[in-house]
């Protein structure tokens, strides 16, 4: 894929990581993250909370497992990704459409935390492994997305 | 600060990362981010690397102690930051420059690996705190970076 | 606002831009950016079309009027912000919610394109001016904006 | 590629851009993109200039000669790219390291300014296709798509 529109977020699972797999066996996993951005009032000098950003996000293969493993309700994660708009029609003929985040790389953000990381040997190499989940098996998964923000 | 240079970049880390300490006591360390991308060869159908792009990395606070407890030379991470532009003279008159990054939020990418999370009590909030560095501590520390583009 | 979502997102407008004005007076615009990413077939070694990415744009006072002057349907733009979810309540009780991109910089894209540039005299400073719309007149705009892919 | 930095950055140009042809006849521009963040001072609520980010910018091809029609000294513009890192040795032996933005898109910022923009015949492509999607497909479908998250 070229020309997608790349986006990078930092917030907080909103619950646990759901972890499935495809029928032909490869693994993805599911989960919510809740961005707050925050404002300064200039008055009292204090920061206080913005409308918080949802945006749901879906990873493949090997780090599926590793997010699964790794990650639970409330951890703060640096997401990057690509942004997409998936569209659909119910049973009934209506339309739908969501937004999603196709996950690339996410970690848990030291920001307030420390973590203890373990290479998996599954790993056949240091570098970047291009993607290669057939668009099937994203289609198939699609119908299944939750509501943007429900 | 606004309008600042976003940038997020995934890479592996060149060395263990270097923690020091301000004269007034702040913590901070030093990283260097190697990020290499593939080429596909469209002949052999098989990907190669391209040239590596590194970037130096400062975080400060709670946050560098994060990074030097959890990270070593060789981890996968995922960082958002902004780019820096440090310019200075040497003691011969010499004008020099550096490009850097400032670290805002950096996790272990779960790409390869898995991570077991450990929230630190120190963290007031969940929410994200601006930063306070005060400009002295910065450049102060910037003259030892080696220059990027000298 | 500190820790928003920053996004850039290259596409055409679906429309001419809409130019409104708050009961305030300041000026808003409102378009659609459709980003279509491409993907090679490696069998025929030819690009085809992915699914499209639509966004909802808002921009803000002067900028809203360049934007009103310069751009038209079909326009390819490069366009960066923040990303923002709106939520809101019908009349008859039901949640609603709609992605939307709080417009920073936008430009028409040189790509496919040659431009006329004119400096506006109104504009006081080269710099970069922080947002400084009242939250006020974005939450009295949002419920009528439309939804997310409306 | 995958696997590059891409990075957006605002500013100025510090000077005319510069159109060169290689050997074989293809147009680059190269130019320079200063970027100026501003920081708030509390005390007097005034914004106040931070140091400048200056990067190397090359663009290509049909584009390139598009940049080099359209902007001069001192235009706004909003770039995205993917950073990279050159590095070489002089003919004494020394090792030199440059970083660059490999430009994607440009256009002028409509922060400041107002734009005529004229599309090119020419480009039929040259690489990165434009975007086709008709019109009727994107109004065809809108009106009847629920909110993103309904």
């Amino acid at each position: 894929m070229a020309g997608e529109t790349q986006i990078t977020i930092v917030g907080n699972l909103t619950d646990d990581p759901e972890l499935r797999f495809t029928p032909s066996g490869a693994a993805l996993v599911k989960f919510t993250v809740a961005s707050t951005p925050r404002t300064l009032d200039r008055e009292s000098g204090q920061w206080k909370d913005g409308d918080p950003l949802f945006l749901n996000c879906t990873g493949w293969r090997d780090m599926a497992e590793h997010i699964a493993e790794s990650l639970t309700k409330g951890t703060r994660v640096i997401v990057s990704g690509r942004l997409r708009l998936s569209r659909w029609e119910t049973p009934e003929g209506e339309k739908r459409s969501a937004y999603g985040l196709e996950v690339d790389e996410i970690g848990p953000s030291l920001r307030f935390a420390s973590a203890k990381v373990t290479r998996m040997t599954r790993a056949k190499s240091d570098g970047f492994t291009p993607d290669i989940v057939p668009d099937d098996a994203w289609n198939t998964a699609s119908p299944s997305v939750p509501a943007a923000a429900a």
